[in-house]
């Protein structure tokens, strides 16, 4: 798996209780082949704004996810769909638990605590614990990192995770993954205790967030940073339909039970799902998670419908300095031509997860310690 | 709420742990004034055996779903859908789950064993739970009663619970709902240990049963049963579009779960939904489980598509000896011409909840004997 440093996508695709099938599904390497590099690329704008596109070059692009490379898009004197700017709407939640945990220093002398648990020498596992405490410091939460070498114990990582069971500056816990072979993942997992769980991945939390009348105690980060970027854009939910591509546990179930607790009249389109773009077609809202390079088109799109764009596909540019760029499920060039609304990639939902992360661990601190 | 005395309507009127909310929105009385006197009432045949339906009747008769009482249907030379006979399935369920008990007590000299405690007097429930007790006895079930006085304390709830959760010789315990308003319902049901809890509605079970990769330890009995029912008639569902009518945690949700579980693409309808007959119109397969007696008209539905309707309503009847009838959420006269397949009300899916209820019983036993 290719090391991606930027924080949108570290933060998508490092999700640290996802089992390793879901992982593959959402970055899947072999997807990098699927583009020749004959075919132009094209970058998406740094200049990406709350409100209208302001992109106005005059220069005609070639969309690689055109059916032919041929099929050159004019983008003068076109409509663009209004660009939801996750990275805008992550800062300002930042900003806001910022505030909340100086105050609540102020008023109780605690800030919440995420403890961090990695084993082994993963690069790439190193990069997403380093952005985590980044991101935890810059909101003045303390974070606590515990790495232990490879060949450790299931015992050792096991005692590691009572001790923070324990202890109360501790509000939550990640056990980074993936672990290594000899580990039982899920026996780690499930040794969490459920209030500290700031994941959220726990089947209890699940089940909660499924049923009506219940209340999960931690929503998952990344469908969670979805509907807050709804939300934030007052975009109507309630009597919507809704499509939701994808059905891993991370993204995908859970966004689908998220907005179906909002009202949406929510359907799931899955791999085995025949002529998914009939179903999609007729959403208002979609939010896909699926992780195939600008697989919905601008044909798959009702027009008006809002975008929500999970997918964080690396697909090989040899004019870009890695050799690579990144995209999202949705083709962007041609679906911001029929949507009202739509996430970027970079720039989108992926700020949005460790904004959520960020704001589970301060909903456990106040939880403990009786807030509002 | 007017006592139904058949065993098929016992079995779905009557959710153990069902949420009041829930039990309202299926069994709902207000409903009973929704068709005049003046609308001839037809009954179901009680013939109704697998097959094409034998309804040869040559009279012409007035379907109460009709939008106007004078649209009358000729019922001859038409094509019906193929009867799916749940009351004949639930007995062949019934007698393998005999045989499999007489060879455990055979082989382990152990037969599973399921309590019920029923607090207060409501005739209603103590109807539900002799039925329960008549269904253990016939197929070799030890049933364990507790009754208490409305006015006991939820202590004494609790502490038959816990009796049960240490006897092993209970492998499923139910708590005959509604409680006394004085008890915490969500305290009570939470008490009763996961894997005795064959309902199978706890928040953990249908967290697991919402994930890919993990299994719930029960499966919740009247989602169960239909999808049993769509297994017992080879009816396909891989691939196929399902769309569930109505979200309740006891039928709705967890039928939806089922269906993706098996690989179709599953829309939820709901009473935010606008149109819904425009996503019923798209299913091959449609469940049912709103509460509201003939909703899905003929019209609702794609030639072909196979119907399983929850849904038991009463609706007065003056003709009825006992005042009303019973009708499903599907109007069974007009759908069952455009339908492949269809469950009739009664004898569709009701006795497969009661049969699914014995069915979890003995897995529990299996289970916590080691017995594949």
């Amino acid at each position: 798996m290719a090391l991606i440093d930027t924080a949108a996508t570290i933060t998508f695709t490092d999700r640290s209780s996802s089992s390793s099938t879901a992982r593959l599904l959402i970055y899947n390497s072999t997807k990098f082949q699927k583009f020749p590099n004959t075919i132009s690329p094209f970058r998406r704008s740094n200049s990406i704004r709350f409100g209208i596109s302001s992109r106005t070059s005059s220069r005609t692009i070639i969309t690689h996810c055109s059916s032919s490379s041929a099929n050159a898009i004019q983008v003068n004197n076109e409509t663009f769909a209004k660009v939801i700017d996750g990275k805008r709407v992550a800062k300002d939640i930042r900003e806001e638990i910022a505030v909340e945990i100086s105050r609540m220093k102020e008023e109780i002398g605690i800030v919440p605590g995420l403890a961090v648990i990695l084993v082994g020498d993963r690069k790439d596992s190193a990069t997403y614990v380093r952005n985590k405490k980044k991101a935890c410091d810059s909101v003045g939460i303390n974070s606590y990192e515990v790495r232990l070498a490879e060949d450790s114990t299931e015992e050792e990582v096991l005692s590691h995770i009572s001790k923070f069971n324990d202890d109360p500056s501790v509000h939550g816990i990640l056990v980074q993954l993936p672990l290594p072979s000899h580990m039982n993942e899920q026996n780690i997992l499930n040794a969490v205790c459920i209030e500290k769980d700031v994941d959220g991945f726990h089947p209890l939390n699940i089940g909660r967030l499924a049923m009506r009348g219940r209340e999960p105690l931690f929503v998952p980060c990344t469908p969670k940073g979805c509907i807050e970027l709804l939300h934030r854009y007052d975009i109507p939910i309630k009597g919507k339909r809704a499509v939701v591509i994808g059905r891993s546990n991370i993204v995908g179930m859970p966004a689908a039970l998220l907005l179906q607790r909002e009202d949406a009249t929510v359907s799931i389109v899955h791999s085995r799902t025949k002529n998914p773009e009939e179903i999609t077609r007729q959403a208002d809202i979609i939010i896909s998670a699926v992780g195939q390079p600008d697989m919905v088109r601008g044909s798959w799109v009702k027009p008006g419908a809002v975008l929500i764009d999970v997918g964080i596909n690396p697909v090989e540019d040899p004019e870009s300095p890695r050799g690579y760029r990144l995209v999202g499920d949705i083709c962007y060039e041609e679906a911001s031509k029929v949507a009202s609304a739509i996430t970027p990639v970079p720039g989108g939902v992926g700020p949005m997860t460790i904004a959520m992360l960020l704001s589970n661990t301060l909903l456990s601190a106040k939880r403990m310690h009786n807030l509002r």
